[in-house]
């Protein structure tokens, strides 16, 4: 039996090129993440990747480019991952919560990137990747204040604003990135599943 | 009749000398929740306050002193401000709505020392001022998750973790540095009362 190309690109390495271009990305979103865009150099950035300045340049012309390029990837997995998770139930209430914990997921899985884009970023100014992003976040939030005017319509949810909710909710699992640290008593999708007890049952006794 | 001192100085001007300081700040506090604490330098600000760098020195040593001034003398005066909210009112619920809706008020009023504390931060890397501003935030939460607290004792409120509620308020509210704007179709007061409404209440139907 002879594997198909799809298979064998899947058990082998990824491309040289691919992985140095990501491993750059991967090193950079640590170092922002860590002391902030403007206060990072492609130098730095050289040394924390064990990589020639020239070999940085290969990939990417400005710092600039580094930092978008890392925003855009994660905003479009971001997306990706939690849009699949969500696909994978049924029923708004399952969905919104499904929401929650899959988006706390990515975050502490991509826990350096997030500080990155949440944190440090100020280099998000460059008009074009800015407008990339802007794209991409509101796609994000669409999807979210779907699942919530659905939760309406069927009558699962109160009459409330999906715009307005779809901000509680975002604000309570983005606000992450400023106290949680990965590897505590809990995951970060065990907090959204808390945040999404709260959020449905609310305070009254 | 003779006013007292004490009235004489609230009537008069503050003297010279804190007038200076507060507006190095004020400027200091736009300047940095604009540009980010590491691409603003002290020769941006001294342009920016219409001042000498040496003016600057007069009152503060570093950038950081001026950055540290700021975070203490907001979280100072959040504090003050909810507190006396709180204590206004009678009862838990009535009290962490205030305390909500105090929170978000201040903010509004003081919008650009609270980007400057909340997204341009990688200047709080001083030891000494990192523990005041610690100590500061500290005493804040304890007052929010003592309204809760009560809140589940008098029985107003579900058998919730106050730590992890409190975050939840803390996280609406504090997000709102990342997308309100002053001066919009709601104030940052009225935005917190909605928020209010949802935790209270909840999403379910």
């Amino acid at each position: 039996m002879t594997m198909s190309g799809a298979t064998r690109r899947r058990l082998g390495r990824p491309p040289q090129t691919e992985n140095q271009r990501e491993r750059i990305m991967h090193e950079a979103a640590i170092l922002f993440g860590r002391s902030g865009f403007d206060a990072s150099s492609l130098h730095d950035l050289a040394a924390e990747a064990g990589i020639s300045k020239a070999g940085i340049y290969h990939y990417f012309k400005t710092k600039q480019d580094v930092y978008d390029a890392i925003i855009i990837k994660t905003l479009r997995g971001l997306f990706d991952h939690v849009s699949a998770a969500v696909e994978s139930v049924a029923g708004p209430q399952e969905k919104l919560l499904v929401f929650m914990t899959a988006h706390a997921d990515f975050f502490e899985r991509n826990y350096w990137a997030f500080r990155c884009m949440l944190i440090s970023y100020s280099g998000m100014a460059a008009p074009v990747s800015r407008h990339d992003a802007v794209a991409l976040r509101e796609r994000y939030e669409s999807l979210l204040r779907a699942i919530i005017a659905e939760g309406v319509r069927q009558g699962d949810f109160r009459d409330v604003d999906p715009a307005a909710t779809g901000r509680a909710v975002l604000s309570m699992l983005n606000w992450m990135v400023r106290w949680f640290r990965p590897g505590g008593l809990k995951t970060a999708a065990e907090i959204a599943r808390e945040y999404g007890d709260l959020l449905f049952r609310g305070l009254y006794n």
